[in-house]
């Protein structure tokens, strides 16, 4: 099969890899000619971590690379999937299976990825793909476990055909709202992570976890989906390698950002924790460890007191 | 108040310390004559991390020890609570406020630890104290938050008014099955964890944290507790001081089992594993993460097999 991979990050370039190496199929990998990360990845096959088969190829012709699909992968950040979308025709995209390995919501509307997509196209097969993993465990050949969602089961079940492998365990998802917004939130909850490492308070990350999951629950629970998906593989089984992972982007911004060390790009939770509070808003969820992180990044507060009052102020019930 | 600290233990002693220098209590702390560690204790007035207050004085007549405390706060290994309350009787111990700060279910019976202290003593007043913290953590100032729950609000509230401090938070459970079941549980999880790192797995810690809240709260519910229990501070909130540190008995003991590196004792986790599994075939439960320690700890299997068909074996729907 011909699959598209479109975006050139670490987990983008790892999926193009993955893709051709370990499911078999003829990959194009799709970036901007004006990208220097593309450019190097074309010209040296190599991400400085993978170096790709021969069945990988490069492109920087959005339009050919799509309509030479049946699959397209999208793997971009989640702020510029409107932008992306925008270059795209429904009709190249016609027939097409897409899914997105990407997580997020949309800061500036409060939509999930696959809202924005439908607004596009909005009656191509659609998959996300969420859940745990790093690229630096896969590339050592330890596995992981996964998961496909859709309002689909039939392409549920066609894209995990499409991309399984001994080395990603795919479960088939049943809340595909729950799931988006579980994988979007697990990046401010990276952040949070952060903050108490920066702050000599790992030892709190047990009462974050215990209580991120709960309030992400209640906000997909508000939104119309299953409560029980915050305890699933696209957001708790996504903490490993966020909350406790040196890998995460998302967890070292929040230990560099009270630390006081210069970041060189924002983290993706930062965009979606703005949107987290628009939604927790519209559905009337408190939010307390979303704020608590808006607070620190957007509002100049002092991280010590804001995360120590969240844990340890009041006693109180616990449920 | 007096209080008296049963348990010459890493978490016995920090309980003195702690009860004595942060909140300000007259403590006995009772230990075994024959004990080494006692003996050390009382002549150093150290365990090594932290030393004692005048406050703390040392007894080893358990007797003396029990009627000189207005609240009795009980923490050694959970297999040996019941020959410990062989040893008092019912006249000595009434009127007083008992704490069992210890996490664990009686192999030889499954009885929860306050059901056994309730054979010996129906009629004390009769508290747990549970959740996350390390005492290496609690001894540089880091404060943590855990639960204190029983089956009486007052005795509740009472607890908590003794041994609130800034370092250590309570938070009222109202789940006395949940809370004592879902904290003996992760030791059993804390285990898993050390054997997926042992094997070069640890990236499957994500996927275990999610199943094993599922496991384990699926055990409560039908032992008759709340589901959600195992994801609140005793269980969940447990994790990161399980799963995840090096400081964890249970999770080094996992990890020393696989690399085939000899303990010198045996955790917590392991007698608990087979009171769990007992448990569950009562109630009628599968609880897969279980049976795998088991089979590997006690059933001799290979654990790379073991661990890694329960979370790669085949495709389902994740809930």
């Amino acid at each position: 099969m011909n699959v598209t991979v479109c975006g050139c990050g670490r987990w983008g370039s790892f999926l193009a890899w993955y893709t051709a190496e370990k499911c078999g199929h003829a990959v194009t990998l799709y970036g901007r000619e004006s990208s220097a990360r593309f450019q190097q990845l074309a010209q040296t096959r190599s991400n400085g971590m993978l170096t790709f088969p021969e069945s990988v190829r490069f492109s920087s012709d959005l339009h050919a690379a799509v309509q030479s699909a049946q699959t397209v992968v999208i793997s971009i950040g989640a702020q510029n999937l409107r932008s992306f979308l925008q270059e795209l025709s429904e009709a190249e995209c016609a027939g097409k299976t897409f899914v997105l390995c990407m997580k997020g919501i949309e800061a500036s509307t409060g939509l999930r990825l696959t809202q924005v997509v439908r607004t596009f196209l909005p009656n191509i097969d659609l998959a996300v793909w969420v859940g745990p993993g790093h690229v630096q465990d896969f590339q050592q050949g330890i596995p992981n476990c996964m998961v496909i969602d859709s309002d689909s089961d039939a392409v549920k079940r066609r894209v995990v055909k499409i991309f399984e492998s001994p080395l990603i365990r795919f479960y088939f998802g049943n809340d595909l709202l729950g799931n988006e917004v579980g994988a979007a939130a697990k990046n401010v909850i990276g952040i949070a992570a952060g903050m108490l490492d920066g702050l000599n308070k790992t030892a709190l990350k047990g009462a974050l976890m215990s209580r991120g999951t709960r309030e992400v629950g209640r906000l997909i629970k508000a939104m119309g989906g299953q409560e029980i998906t915050a305890y699933g593989l696209a957001h708790l089984g996504d903490y490993e390698a966020t909350v406790f992972s040196r890998y995460s982007h998302n967890r070292q911004f929040g230990e560099d950002f009270v630390r006081g060390v210069p970041y060189d790009k924002l983290a993706e939770g930062v965009p979606t924790v703005t949107a987290l509070l628009e939604l927790g808003e519209r559905c009337k969820v408190d939010l307390p460890i979303c704020k608590a992180v808006d607070a620190v990044i957007n509002g100049g507060q002092e991280p010590n007191q804001v995360l120590g009052s969240l844990f340890l102020r009041s006693i109180k019930r616990e449920f």
